[in-house]
């Protein structure tokens, strides 16, 4: 059995939580608290010297970190990941750019008003508008496609980019401005079980 | 043939085309001055709605962003990428790492320092200590070790890293307090044919 350290209110986290669901995968879930300063102990730091939530430790006393990683080797040869080269490396374009450009946006906007409680004259302003630009981005992708990265099933590149898109609305941002993004949460919430977080008039 | 339309002044455009030459790939390089705001242009936009570089186009007319992706598919099979499917999400884990905690404090402070010629007081006073936090990582990846992920060949993990790690001088970093750094930049650069960029007086 994997264990998955992760803390319930990161997304990058959840990426890995719901990858394991949704293929069986077998794994005991070790809550660690971001906010309490849990990845900065010696005993974690020894088993991700990174410092940073998601890690899997595996039966064999190895370890994997970085959230897209982790669910590429999950997913390996699943129905998540396209057999056609190209089309994997597609599905890497947009987790690459989802931790480029999009998580460094909202997911840290999120962080920052949601449990930080800042105000938003004290949040970076260049962050809402990076932010708005990533979600115009998804709804130029979603517009005539079900899936992010093009093809005719839910890939890795949608549970990436669902983690954060999804709680998009604690940083402040009003996905109802993105219509094609916001059928598309409700699409990929259907399609791993997760409870509607939106309503959704048109789907 | 592939066309690659980089800016050689970006490390992460210099990843696609070490790999291609590495590979033999036959590829025409498109300067593209991200500076002079060609990436912003109509015409780049219809290439890579992201608006960034690098970006690849195949002869097919298909397109190609990111860097770390584009070079998984440009190695897809090759001595770059591990056969073993753990030591490969290894590669993924530094790649993601390397877009997410180094690039974002090493190449964001030398464009500052170096292109933008802002003065230390007018960059974000962050950027030091988390990029010396970055070297320091790898630092102790690369102690009993030759290559970053850990194998015994170079792979794609070393060629992400390289590309600003061996510009870090431009954004102010000192690699000389990391000397087993240092030594595997000469490394790479052997392996890869580039030119010695640093001193280096213990290999």
């Amino acid at each position: 059995m994997i264990r998955i350290y992760g803390d319930s209110i990161s997304g990058n986290c959840l990426k890995v939580k719901w990858v394991a669901e949704r293929l069986g995968i077998e794994h005991e879930w070790v809550e660690i608290d971001i906010m309490k300063g849990e990845t900065r102990t010696d005993a974690f730091l020894a088993i991700n010297p990174f410092g940073q939530v998601p890690v899997v430790e595996f039966p064999n006393g190895k370890t994997l970190a970085q959230s897209n990683a982790i669910i590429s080797y999950l997913a390996d040869g699943s129905d998540l990941v396209p057999e056609d080269s190209f089309e994997r490396a597609k599905v890497l374009e947009w987790q690459f750019w989802e931790q480029y450009s999009h998580e460094t946006a909202i997911a840290v906007r999120r962080f920052q008003k949601h449990y930080e409680k800042k105000s938003d004259e004290e949040i970076d302003p260049h962050l809402m508008g990076k932010g708005r630009r990533a979600l115009g981005r998804m709804e130029l992708a979603l517009l005539g496609n079900e899936w992010i990265a093009g093809g005719e099933a839910m890939t890795l590149a949608d549970i990436s980019l669902l983690a954060y898109t999804r709680l998009a609305h604690e940083g402040g941002f009003d996905v109802s401005e993105f219509p094609a993004v916001q059928a598309w949460i409700a699409r990929c919430e259907r399609e791993l079980g997760l409870p509607h977080l939106h309503e959704v008039t048109d789907v």
